[in-house]
C-alpha cells in the first residue's frame, strides 16, 4: 500500500516537472523566443524551485543532476515545441494546464516542506521553504520573460494555497499520520484549494 | 558599556530589516500587488541581502531561519498593509523612510563586511561582500517589480556610501578600535554620508 | 609546451572576463546608468557565470575572491568609462566586442564543463553546467537592465555553440587527448562556431 503511494507521488512529481516545463514553453512561445531560449526558460521553470531549495538547504546532488533523463526529455520537447505547440495548445487546453500547474505547485511545495522538516528546521521556516520551492520556478520564468511575476500580481490565491497546504502537511504529520499519506493529502489539499478558489473567482485583497 | 552598544546594534538591525520591509511594501503598493505578492516582495527586500551574503560565505542558518518571529511580524504587516499603508505613508513620511533605509544600508553593509573579515577574506573582497549585503535586497525588490534597480540608475551616492563606510570600518578595526565601536561608527558614517549627499544633491558622474 | 597552453588559457580567461565586463559597461552606458551602476553591471556580467557555477558545484573561493586585482581593474574601468567609452566604442568596434565575447563564451563554458567533469558529474549535467557558466553573466546583465536576456530572444546560435563545444571537449577528453589541448580546441570550436554562424546569419527556428 505504502509503496503504491510512493509510486503515485513519484509519478506526480514527474508530472509536476513537465507541467511546469510546458508552462515555460508556452510563455517562451508567447514571447517569440528561439528554440534554445525556450529550453532555458522551460528548464528554469521546471527545476528552478527545487534548485533554490537545494541551495538553501545545502542538499546535493540537484534534482536535474539526479534525473538527467528528464532534462533530455525537456530538451527534446523544446526542439519539438515550434512544430507541436500549436496543436498542443489545442489539446492541452488552458484548463489542463491549470490542473497540471496546480499539481506541480502542490508537489513542489510539500516536497520542500517535508525536506526542511526532516532536516530539523522550525515549522514556519519549513513552510516558507515549501512555498519558495513551489513558487520560484514560475517567478524565474516571469523575470526572464521581463514580466512582474504572476504570483505577485495575480490576485488569485496561489502561494496562499501552497502556504495553507504546507501547514496541513505539518498538522497531519504531527498527529502521527504516515509521511506518505500526509504528503499525498496535503498535495491534494493544495490542488483542490487552487482549483476551487480559481473556479469560484476568490480574490485576495490588494 | 560594550553590552549597550551590542544592544544598540541589535536594535538597529531590527530597525533595518523593517525599514527594508516597509520599502518593499510601499513598492508593492505602487505596483498594485496583492497581499501575498506584497509579503514576498517585503520578505525578499528585507532578507535578500543577508541570504545572498550567507550563500556566498557558506553561513547557516539563514537570518530569517534564526529570527522566525521577524518573518511572522512581516507577515502580519503585509496582511495589514492594504488597510494601514495609506495612513502609514502619511505618518512614515518619505523622509522617515529615507532615514530608515539609510540605517538599513549601513547596518547590512557593515554586518557583511565584518563577517567576511572574521572569516579571513581579503579586505577588498570583504568590502564587496558588505556592499552586496547592503544593496541586494533593494535590487531584488526592483527586479521583481520589473524595474531597473534604483541603485543602478539613481545617480545619487548609495552603494558608494556603503563602499566608503566599509573601508572606514576596516580602517578603524585595523587601528585597534573595538569591533562594536568600529561597527557603530562605520554604520553612522554610512547613514550620515547617505543623508548629507542626498540633502546636498551630490551626483555621481554618468 | 603544455605550460605554454596553460598560459594561453590563463591569458584567454583574463581576456574573457574583461570582454564580458566591457559588454556590461557598454550596456550600462546605453541605459544611462551612473558610475556605480556601471561597475555593478560590469562586475555581475564578468563574474556572474563563474559565481553561479561555484555555488552549484560548491567550489570556494569564488573567482573574484581569488583574483581581487581583476575586481580592482574593473573598478578603475568603471570610473574611467564615462570619459573613455565614447572613444573606446570607436576603437573597440562592435566587431572586436563580438570576438571578445565569443572568446569569453568559449572559455567560461569549457571551464565550467571541465570542472564539473573533474568532480565526477555525469556528462550531460557537465555540459549544462558549462553552458550555464558561459551564459549566465549575460543573462544577469540583461535582467538587471530590465530586458529579456539576449540569449533567449536573439535567434542566432549562442548557447547552442557553447553546448556543442562542451560536447566537443568531452569527446576529445574521452579519446585520451590532453586536458589542456582538449580545452583549447573546444574553446576554439565555440569561438569559430559563434563567429561563423554570426557571419553567415544562421538562425535557430522559433
Amino acid at each position: 500500500m505504502h509503496l503504491r503511494i510512493s509510486e503515485l507521488l513519484s509519478a506526480m512529481e514527474t508530472l509536476a516537472i513537465f507541467a511546469y516545463a510546458i508552462s515555460g514553453l508556452i510563455e517562451a512561445r508567447r514571447r517569440n523566443l528561439d528554440v534554445v531560449g525556450a529550453f532555458i526558460v522551460a528548464f528554469l521553470t521546471a527545476f528552478g524551485g527545487g534548485t533554490l531549495r537545494d541551495l538553501l538547504l545545502e542538499r546535493r546532488p540537484f534534482y536535474w543532476v539526479e534525473h538527467q533523463n528528464y532534462v533530455l526529455i525537456l530538451f527534446a520537447m523544446s526542439l519539438a515545441a515550434p512544430f507541436l505547440l500549436k496543436s498542443t495548445t489545442r489539446v492541452v487546453s488552458s484548463r489542463a494546464l491549470l490542473v497540471a500547474d496546480a499539481v506541480g505547485l502542490g508537489l513542489f511545495s510539500i516536497s520542500g516542506t517535508s525536506m526542511a522538516i526532516a532536516m530539523g528546521l522550525p515549522m514556519f521556516t519549513s513552510v516558507m521553504m515549501g512555498v519558495i520551492t513551489g513558487v520560484f520556478g514560475g517567478v524565474l520564468r516571469d523575470v526572464l520573460c521581463n514580466e512582474v511575476p504572476l504570483v505577485l500580481r495575480d490576485s488569485r490565491p496561489y502561494a496562499t494555497c501552497a502556504f495553507l497546504g504546507c501547514w496541513v502537511y505539518i498538522a497531519l504529520q504531527r498527529n502521527g499520520i504516515e509521511p506518505d499519506i500526509s504528503a499525498a493529502s496535503a498535495t491534494g489539499f493544495i490542488l483542490v484549494a487552487r482549483l476551487l478558489t480559481y473556479r469560484f473567482r476568490v480574490r485576495l485583497p490588494r
